[in-house]
């Protein structure tokens, strides 16, 4: 891990097999799946996702868009946030910002979300995304975002009713 | 519509034809293709994209995931800010801030990009994003980005030689 | 004015005597009082706050300091929000993001805030500032922001139990 | 410093006489002294600045305002950006989001800025914010900003030519 990574917060104590929820709304996610985006790692307060490159991710220089490296932040702190809820509770994304800070050229993006604030309404996270080369990882962006919790409605109970 | 709404500052006076360097820059970005997203409008310091609804772009609900939203916002946002940047330059986003403030469940969504404010370096651009159903538009999403010119180093000359 | 501006939303109807609990709770700032902030405007879902230019609000070149911007941007668009909330609440900001477009040089600042999305926990508003010189204003920053409702405890009674 | 602390990249190596520059400009700032705050430790990409709590600098319920936390949280990212920039060059907040993530409630504030990407143009910030009671810290707002560096015309003269 760099040395520009941002330390998390230790998370708190939870059973993991809650993490169920988080692993099922993931999969349920088409975007994930369109653009080859995998949860490789899950943790209470921590999710880590990783997408290959293809072609079909790039902005007009051939690098991944950041249009990509935004969805894979924007989700690895979602489900970093949602790994600390009630599996009968949905996850909503309020706002987030991200500094794009060296160019997305590499092999591979992994986000690395952490929750930084457990609020029981709103969870604070932040993310850093990586461009992989070899065995060498660079930052090349951060985000920070407000994710809520919509209370007494599972995330698979809300898209059956939708 | 109130006044206190944010002003567009009135366009620099740019030869349409100038805006070839735009759309041939879109044209090369992968995932707006991936996404299914289209150039529909295009003015001197304005930029509208849209796409339409697919399962592949879906979060768990079914609805728009927010890195579609964002992707579609940051292009709106950083092809407004090129249109005003000479055609031998290339163009960054440096970083952007979006809120969610609606469900994006719906046929399409549109975002509309625009320049607030255009530095010689950076320009400071907005944009609203839309989900239309039928002949109703609703907008879901607002953002707010820093976009960078590099000068002397068209967006295809760059690509060929990285 | 593009028609790719955001329109702000229709303000709830409020009655113009709940709004007593927003000024109120701006007397009781007591930044506010010492950067010899005013608040000008106050409407359902729209606040304006003004405050002339002091040697004690300066930056290092001795402009208004950006925490002076912020922090009237911050106050109009908590008490634009705040307005459509009821007297029983507390409000709260939970995050912003500014960009700050042009020098902030001149006799006076004016923040006008407004809500973009009433939601009944969030409120998601934006504010521009303005630089007064003479009867000329330029818009020298544009903040969009989170603000939270605290419900069932008014924001007097906050205080006098903290 | 708490567990919940970003850890901050290795600053490069300069010339600790070359940050005479950022001790100047933090003294033109008229704010920074109207609030009583002090620069209590400067080091390459690295600032800290605290201020004691006064009725002066509260919000309606007695804490410090956001305001107060935003503004030094905003001096110390520009601060530590500009001990990386050149004494011949003035600094500029392009932008800045902050999540506040606790009450400000206590006897100090405490900001600590660092530099997380040195580019020539622009540096990339982030912030935390701690609240102070007794020996205790607690992280109550995170910032993220970006700075710019407006070279060949050092922060003194700047003001004297205004």
């Amino acid at each position: 891990m760099s040395k520009h990574t941002v330390k998390a917060r230790k998370p708190l104590a939870i059973n993991a097999a809650s993490l169920e929820h988080v692993r099922e709304s993931f999969a349920r996610q088409g975007l994930m799946k369109h653009l080859g985006a995998e949860l490789v790692a899950l943790h209470p307060g921590e999710c880590e996702i990783r997408v290959a490159h293809l072609q079909e991710l790039t902005q007009q220089h051939g690098y991944f868009h950041a249009g990509v490296t935004a969805s894979i932040a924007d989700s690895a702190s979602g489900y970093a946030a949602y790994s600390m809820m009630p599996a009968d509770s949905s996850v909503l994304t309020v706002e987030y910002k991200i500094n794009l800070v060296a160019p997305a050229k590499g092999e591979a993006l992994i986000a690395r979300g952490r929750v930084l604030r457990a609020g029981k309404t709103l969870k604070i996270c932040a993310a850093d995304v990586f461009i992989v080369n070899g065995t060498e990882e660079i930052l090349c962006a951060i985000s920070l975002s407000t994710i809520m919790a919509l209370a007494g409605l599972s995330d698979s109970q809300r898209r059956s009713t939708k």
